[in-house]
């Protein structure tokens, strides 16, 4: 392998521009040229392809979002798409390809080694964690620690008011973000997909403590929860407690952006190198992990089909803390 | 004077604690008893009034909230709870009162005055800045920099994904804080109550940069904004140009925590020792403030009937700056 | 068990509160009683010993240092101090200890049960994270983002200056800090006590760097380095190469406080309870922590006499990535 | 006058990027077209010259340093160089300069245009804020704000160990920033070299303190201070009160870099447009400035030559605060 692509795809995360350094890096480590394609499948099928010295990464390790850009691509869903994709990479000699993203990546990866033979290994880059094949996905230590930061600012202004606040943290499909953020951020509760949390609970809990003379409380709410959005659960138990002050703060998109914690870039750097090492041993739709502080490197259809289960002692952690 | 009672009131605003400790800190320094009052009127209508000393109010500087607590009071409306209040304060021997609020805490006051004949003096405590009789107000300087630091990191994302943000940052009757976000975060509009803004002219400059391929759109909408709030302006945008990608983020109550900034304290500071001194010296029902960073003191009743306007220089700044 | 005590001790690292706060809401929850001891052995030998009760670890978990106060004590050292110590724990009823500290801290509470039979359960408290048996320790997180964060402004004038910036963070006896400060700076080189690094290989990657056209340079430097301080090595190396602009930043105790990060209140929450479930389950002269993200309990003996090593693959990573 | 050139000197300071975009904008705002000159004097001696558009300011307001760099210039300073440089000018056809820099950068603006004739309207871009003409300089608040983020580091350990720390800021002939990282900080002693103070009123101060069973304490001092730097005060110090733990801290360069806080980015994008519009008007020899919110343009002899004072009212704060 002479020649390699580096691209990002799906919703960014902090530490992916780290990556993108390390995979250049690597290359130019390891003799061979890489390229950047950018907006992700979608640059690719267009062919906005552009050669990476290692200049390019320079002075991007501290920086947020993706310089490479992510889009999302229809054209790569379909045969056509692929095929341009697979001629814009002939076009420009690339053999093998480094994706940082999701599992939305890795399946499209997949479908376009299977037709055209071109490896791809991938690096974990969501903020969500809940990704199979790796304890920690690049952006997911910065994005808790952003919203932990913003729970922080409000528990300020809780505690001066006796409020009652709703926070909603990302987590469409699990709690990853939201578990450290109640324990960290002191919360009373926390309601993730992962388990049932009824309304009752909600307002029981807070019911008792005010009774205990507790006049200020936290509930983080993971977007995805079956309770409903933080907004309507804050209606729910208001109603059954007109007698405290609810209010709702909905964290949204800063959790994506801003410069990586010291984890995020570590974990970065290891799996760009990682991503140019699997390539330059032949491995194909493969994603880079870190388990137990080991690399480890997981077939992309595990990485798609199997789930990552959150701790449940974590859980009762939260239980201990708020007595 | 030998006792004076403190109290914060209204939103609380980083830097209400700094303000504290400055007025204890120069109670003690000028010989005079200093009193906490909790919860603000409803805690002088129901005496929470508690003794302070130096050490109460040491590591507090650098903190958000208040530690006096804030609340909203119905009594204190109440010519009964007003004669409770005064026999509250008789009974402790507070002899005059600093309020550390905005123009409502301020209306008290003076009815209060009118009434019973304690004087108060105040600090402007409001991050919202609208408050006549001083450049800045206590909190403000926070507020501004903790919305700028989530709008970099938005803009991490809307960079990386090509989107339209629509960003709502507080302030009701005004776009104090909204302006140096837009200035300070490279917005490229910014709609603020005090002028009129129409949904044409944002779905024509962002039509005009989209034809000249910037592809990434920053927009500060002050919530209180006569188009509407954040989220129906972007719908309106969104239904001229349905190819954008627009957001909404919806910043909140972040901006009322954290710890206060350099000059947030210093203010803070400066006003707190400015309202025992200005008891001392016999004032009555007048605000610290600094104009051109000098030291004044204004008639609670200019405080609340008068306006203080934004710089129109600044607007033309944000059209210079987005070209 | 129906008493125990709780103290920190040793370098104070952010988190430690987080961690009081664990093991008073952890006995709460257990249904023992739990007292705070100041000032660490110090406190114990004199007495400085407090009930603690849920409201007392009440918004501590987001603040640096440490609530319960840290010192060195002579007395504990001598046979005099512990019996002491032995008399204030009896007269308080406490049957049990939790120590939040490092390896001097449990060498002294292995003597002192074989003394008295009053048994220690350990959290590791301490941001140097050398300790055997926990793969964090609590504060480590924080200090390397601490130090990263400066390094971050560093690097701002370095590139603005063509400067080569020495910068000297923590490490007496290991490059724990260094090597994330190296990786995740951006830095050319990095210098820890684990390793030999010649001032000759200073100078040649950096003139080589230099002839490449390469201006500004960081070297990371842990203060234990074998080949001197940051200040001694910079001279070495600015008299080699006259023609740079050598720097020097000493980060010094900055990185002991701050907030915790997100990692380091998840992991000083799980601690704080390990150590009361530790001690109710019996267990002595034992250290908690998380290796491979499950909680082990690890022989104080092992914890003062093995050594942690560094993963040599991050010293290769420096290496690849400062190409 | 239709083409004219932009470059940083002296120090960099947070905020030169944003005064950078700002005059970009405002030349293109304007019809003109703007050159960057890159390292200062130096570049311009050399021809480092580049043509700028809209898009080389994007996404520049938020970083720290200067993306057109700095340096001293020995040429410059000699009659050839600065013949060197004006050739270099008028082969690129630009007219007129825009100088963001401090009292060094203007002394050399109004010898070349003395020779030359070539105008310069000059920002003042400086950490030290003591420049006359202007009530803040560019970077100051985020210097200020750098340092108590530190300052408030120190704290918590210092706190947690009785210790006495010796923190050293910036300020090499003024005390602007060491006052409010003073007052701010909540310090009991600030040393500027604007005042005297005695070792013999430290070790007062200190010991006074202690028999009050204070037992931290944080002392501010300015570099330049008579007394000496922080090392050499603390050994006096600690030499007088040997029982106290004394510790030192030299902040360093991490007070220059760093992202810009609202406020310096609102006066470099004032001061940008400032620079061009002066530019526009004939101005030369002058340097921007705000002064009681109000724009100023001031001749560069009067920065250089007039003084301007500390508010000494800011001292006696100190006392009152530290009571």
């Amino acid at each position: 392998m002479k020649r390699i692509g580096v691209f990002t795809s799906g919703g960014d995360s902090p530490g992916m521009n780290a990556c993108i350094r390390a995979v250049v890096r690597a290359s130019i480590y390891h003799g061979i040229e890489v390229y950047g394609i950018h907006r992700g499948y979608k640059g690719m099928v267009k062919g906005e392809i552009y050669k990476m010295d290692s200049h390019s990464a320079s002075n991007i390790i501290q920086k947020g979002g993706t310089i490479l850009r992510s889009a999302r691509s229809k054209e790569f869903m379909t045969p056509e798409g692929r095929k341009q994709a697979y001629e814009q990479l002939q076009q420009h000699g690339i053999e093998g390809l480094v994706a940082i993203g999701g599992d939305g990546t890795f399946t499209g990866a997949n479908i376009f080694y299977e037709e055209y033979g071109i490896p791809t290994v991938g690096a974990p880059g969501t903020i969500d964690n809940d990704l199979y094949g790796t304890d920690f996905t690049i952006g997911y230590d910065t994005a808790v620690n952003t919203a932990l930061d913003a729970i922080d600012k409000i528990r300020d202004t809780a505690d001066s008011h006796d409020r009652v606040f709703f926070i909603e943290v990302m987590g469409r499909d699990s709690g990853y973000i939201a578990i450290p953020c109640a324990i960290g951020g002191g919360a009373e509760i926390v309601m993730i997909p992962e388990t049932e949390t009824s309304i009752e609970y909600v307002v029981d809990t807070l019911r008792t403590g005010w009774n205990r003379s507790k006049t200020s409380f936290i509930v983080i709410v993971a977007e995805g929860d079956d309770a409903g959005n933080a907004n309507e659960i804050a209606a729910k138990v208001q109603h059954e407690l007109p007698h405290m002050d609810a209010r709702v703060t909905i964290l949204g998109h800063v959790q994506r952006g801003g410069s990586p914690t010291a984890a995020d870039r570590m974990l970065a750097s290891q799996m760009g190198v990682a991503c140019v090492e699997g390539l330059l041993q032949g491995r194909k739709c493969e994603m880079a992990g870190i388990i137990n502080r080991e690399l480890v490197y997981t077939p992309f259809i595990d990485t798609i089909t199997k789930d990552k289960l959150i701790n449940p002692q974590f859980l009762k952690l939260v239980d201990i803390l708020s007595v």
